[in-house]
């Protein structure tokens, strides 16, 4: 598939994405870290005309001016008009103006990769691996928003993988102590936070072939995992004490049964299927709570390839810092990554919510120890 | 006009409010005390269905059972499947959905209104009424969502009366000391804080014939009115401070040059318009700066049939709270007003928002000190 | 007593209050509303010195520059070297340095009040007066600081007052519908807000002759009078329901029975007690659960000689406003009432704590709605 | 040293640190993380009091039953009366009553000590471990403690080390790749999170031979550090605005002029002295505008026995997690470290404010990136 292609793959996916919303499932923004449909599908337009059009394609007008301020994610430059309001106040430009705007980008963009400039190619290619990650966060906001509203809508019935089992058989592969390579060492993109091939020592360990179901997750609920301490890190358990937190994120118990918040609407608990939706600390506890532990984001590396992974991001227990010899690119682009490099824990592999071929070995998503409405899960080590 | 002519051509009103919206705007709610005008919408639709429809029309479907808790403004009687979500994340029913339920609930309203049934008719006036309220509410939401648009966009072009001016001559009204009659004493409708007639002894005072403008208050502004805490109630100037406030609500300072954010768009101050959307605490503010003070709002309905009155809600100096022997209705009804008698100001008079014959000189509105959303403005008592 | 003997008298009692104290009692401010008994003591001496002494005594030399802004309770003219500390967490002056400033100032006093200068007499009397009212403020802050200890540790093991009885018996006295005159008309001392001697009208009404007991609310209390929503009001409810409030301030349910910190230190609930440390929210509550309502603070002027009042502050229905006429004088002293004229409700009467000869029929006390930790009660109407 | 001396050395030096304070000055808890002097005092007597004597002390009968959980820092165990007063609240017991508290442990201790019991003698050498690292926590609870008196007190005139220089010439040693061992491999006390002595890869770097002095820091601020978001990490840059931060802790501009609050009183910054009192965010913004980065904690150890380290704790650029093997004791002693693993940043080497023989090269502190009242500082890597 050439760049063209590509790029116009991704697009049309974002938008067969948000295909089954209605206009109003676009506007809110029920929490901070979560971000309107409207937004997502004109912030990632917005990358490519801000990177690419008004830089590199001759004559090229921006669709208009407003649009540069309001959906720009980094507001460290914006200019005199800042507002206070929140991103789910602002109900200007409609969707429909939205959608006008991404066709507008879109048939300039198709010049600019016309023209043969590798600057443009490089920049298209972060533009269109950007839009891919948007595309994961535009589906766990659409599961967020649409799990406002009290009446459980259903997004689309036919998804099935949210209730998907380990395919592979359980038990635990022995690794050998010794020094191993990390980091992005192949063709085609990857980000800058994955560069620095590099050596890691690793020390003996055991990882679990599989990752944790419902049902070892409802039993660690069932022996009151929730209520003692002792499983937990210290802030881990000032978060669940002052949320009052009894269950994953998404679970209701309705009628004395644990019912699931799916993208196909209220579903009964499905024992076998992985568990997901869980935050760090219930990762930690968990783990705590079986006696052993999370891998680190290097004893996954080392072992990914012969791993079956993919069905949910699985917290390490690594927390997000640069490689050695990190260092970030300059101007904008050089925010993309290395400026949240504190407080985060590392995730590895990818979800049954990743954007095809977006996925890969050395790839290091990363959330906050408290996030848990992304498709994460539990790989145990000991 | 007959009380089914009323009811249709209020709910009519409410709808042709919303005309000129799009759907997104029907959506947010960007600070608490703001509705989605989709709620506003609904609720008053539902008050007809919990209070009449379901109570009174034999055989009557509700429409949708969630709407029930959905649309409930009395969270107090709410059930089992409470949600924490805030209203501005609740994207269904979509807008048209709630269109569909108005349709239907005025389809079951013309088969109650034709049962003799006085609790019907009676209700049914407390309804339109209550929509009516809800109407100058919408109005004022519509135009603070439409604000959190850095944008500006335009309500409706065509509106005038946010400029008005006065239209009675400058100059003070004397009136003298002695008993005078308070309270709704009439026929026609009026709300449960009216009633009880009864007698207040007032001292001489001078009531001004217009209210402040513009013009006016940018003088007190240019006597750094916002700066000297001297005029200010202590907990005005908390307010101040700690919002480091410049100026009245949709007041935006642009190029050296005050401007106000208005149904019609961006206008640039006009100085002989009618102040408006100042609270509590400027309106005391301005009122000791001038040497003057607030009327009470005996002292307003005392002398109401000479006043010019209806292009602002006016502040006057008097809490809210109940007339000598007022009690509250039993039932949820009874809600409606008695347990808001706290911590609340009354304004009296009644706006260029107002609905249409909603007005009437004792009519008793109240808002928290703080709260300058409203189309409220300044009358001087010296 | 002549004025000399007076300001003596008045200095002595703060001091003989603060007797009982161990030095680490007169550091904390454990929430805002509290002052440090340390800071009591120097800001009623500050006011000494800063309106009488610098201003009026001849080459008087401030105790410390420090002092003056440390001790000045209107922050609003605080100039340069302002602090976010806490007055908790100041620490120096300490106690006793603070002893030795009220020594310094005593002495100039002493002097100050020997020159024949009306103007310093009648400042003297208001610094008297406004340390007459630290010192109810430094028992209720004694008792709040002392009730942070989970130990309970005892003040005063003689303190009688806080379970004194009704002296009189139960029952109402009739007031007839008619003009009243209100406000303060004698001799002697008195604050700005009861001056404006003014007529008002009242209609019939039975005010009653006792206090609410222990026992009464221990009634309402047992009718689920804390969890029933309709008897409150939509703030008070508010504030029931995110403080989890199921009792009067400092009731401890121990060991299945109720008991009350005191000033005493722990103990039983006297059921004959009169009930206190109520706010106005459960003492409007308490009254809607009776089907009665509290007096406005006319109705309780009007009738005050008729009353047996003097063990708790009386919460009335009345907001805290100005009386007609009202004008705050110039200056600082100007501070001393009119800028707090809103969101507070007023009380009347006097209670077990006010200093000897401090209360009179006329005077006006205030605190917001949600305050509970003065010697407050309940006196209905109906 | 034997451990009965080095238990008595240790208690004694803890009284003489705060030999110097007033009483009030025991008192407050001006922020969360600072504890007032005398819950130092109480808690690091509790510790030995809960974990020796209780168990192991035959027929001991503790001081007073409300120190049991006054006086501990874990309060997950805590039973019944818990209080949500904060500990700056408390003001009982007194400072006398703590100090006979220490007495009475102190008597009891010197007994548990003569008996052969090597459970002791390792819980009673945890306990002094404990009771240094309050030590610390102590001067610079004092120091913030009394930096909240607007007058600037001064604890100790005498001391120096708050203005000391590098002691070394400047430059970077360079370090070669290669495995290197980390962690505690010797004899005497250590923590839980230094064992597990194990292997880590690092690759070439070099590491500055002296710490950031504050001219340098000035240059950076005079650089417009704290203005340009380019320098911040994400977190940083909110940390920095919403604060208003433009220097580090204490320096206050008076008169034009850099000022430095120290326990020995406000003295003029020294450009010569080592800079201290900024966190991990300055650490990380200084290194980024430098060019430079953090080492990380591998870095330090694997060359800690050639640099010169000691005036302050170095911000490193490791995040606090477990080393591999790590598991945490069974119990209460268990809480000790490992739940603190989380969003928390490694600081290596020790400080000024150490208690002597208390650091040592595998020593890990940490502390959260927005902290700053330690004794931290910067030593830069290429």
């Amino acid at each position: 598939m050439n760049l063209l292609e590509h790029y116009h793959t991704t697009r049309q996916y974002s938008e067969e994405l948000c295909s089954l919303l209605q206009t109003e499932d676009y506007v809110p923004q029920p929490v901070a870290f979560v971000s309107p449909p409207k937004w997502h599908l004109a912030h990632t337009t917005w990358f490519f005309e801000q990177f690419i059009l008004t830089k590199h394609l001759p004559d090229y007008k921006v669709f208009d001016e407003d649009f540069c301020f309001l959906f720009n994610s980094y507001y460290n430059n914006v200019g005199d008009r800042t507002f206070r309001a929140e991103r789910g106040a602002i109900t200007r430009p409609t969707v429909q103006q939205v959608y006008e705007y991404r066709r507008y980008v879109d048939m300039h963009m198709e010049l600019a990769l016309q023209l043969k400039d590798d600057e443009i190619h490089e920049l298209a290619e972060l533009g269109i691996n950007h839009e891919q990650q948007h595309q994961e966060l535009l589906l766990t906001d659409i599961k967020y928003i649409l799990g406002c509203n009290p009446t459980f809508p259903v997004y689309n019935e036919d998804i099935e993988w949210e209730n998907q089992e380990n395919k592979t058989e359980a038990g635990f592969t022995p690794i050998n102590e010794g020094v191993y390579e990390i980091g992005f060492n192949d063709e085609g993109f990857s980000y800058d936070n994955e560069h620095g091939r590099h050596k890691v020592y690793l020390h003996n360990y055991e990882i679990a072939n599989t990752l944790v179901t419902n049902a070892e997750y409802m039993e660690f609920m069932e022996s009151n995992g929730y209520e003692d301490f002792n499983y937990w890190l210290d802030e881990g358990w000032v978060w669940v004490t002052e949320n009052q937190v009894k269950a994953p994120l998404y679970w209701h118990r309705i009628n004395g049964k644990w019912m699931h918040f799916t993208l196909s609407g209220l579903q009964e608990i499905n024992p076998d299927a992985i568990l997901t939706h869980i935050n760090f600390y219930e990762a930690a506890a968990f783990a705590e709570w079986k006696g052993m532990r999370l891998p680190t984001e290097f004893e996954w590396e080392a072992v990914a390839q012969k791993l079956n992974w993919g069905q949910r991001w699985e917290w390490t227990n690594s927390a997000y810092l640069p490689y050695p010899g990190f260092t970030k690119p300059e101007g904008a682009v050089g925010e993309y990554n290395g400026k949240f490099m504190i407080n985060q824990m590392v995730l590895r592999g990818k979800s049954c919510a990743t954007s095809p071929k977006h996925g890969r070995a050395t790839y290091r998503n990363f959330f906050h120890p408290d996030e848990r409405w992304q498709f994460n899960g539990i790989r145990l080590v000991k």
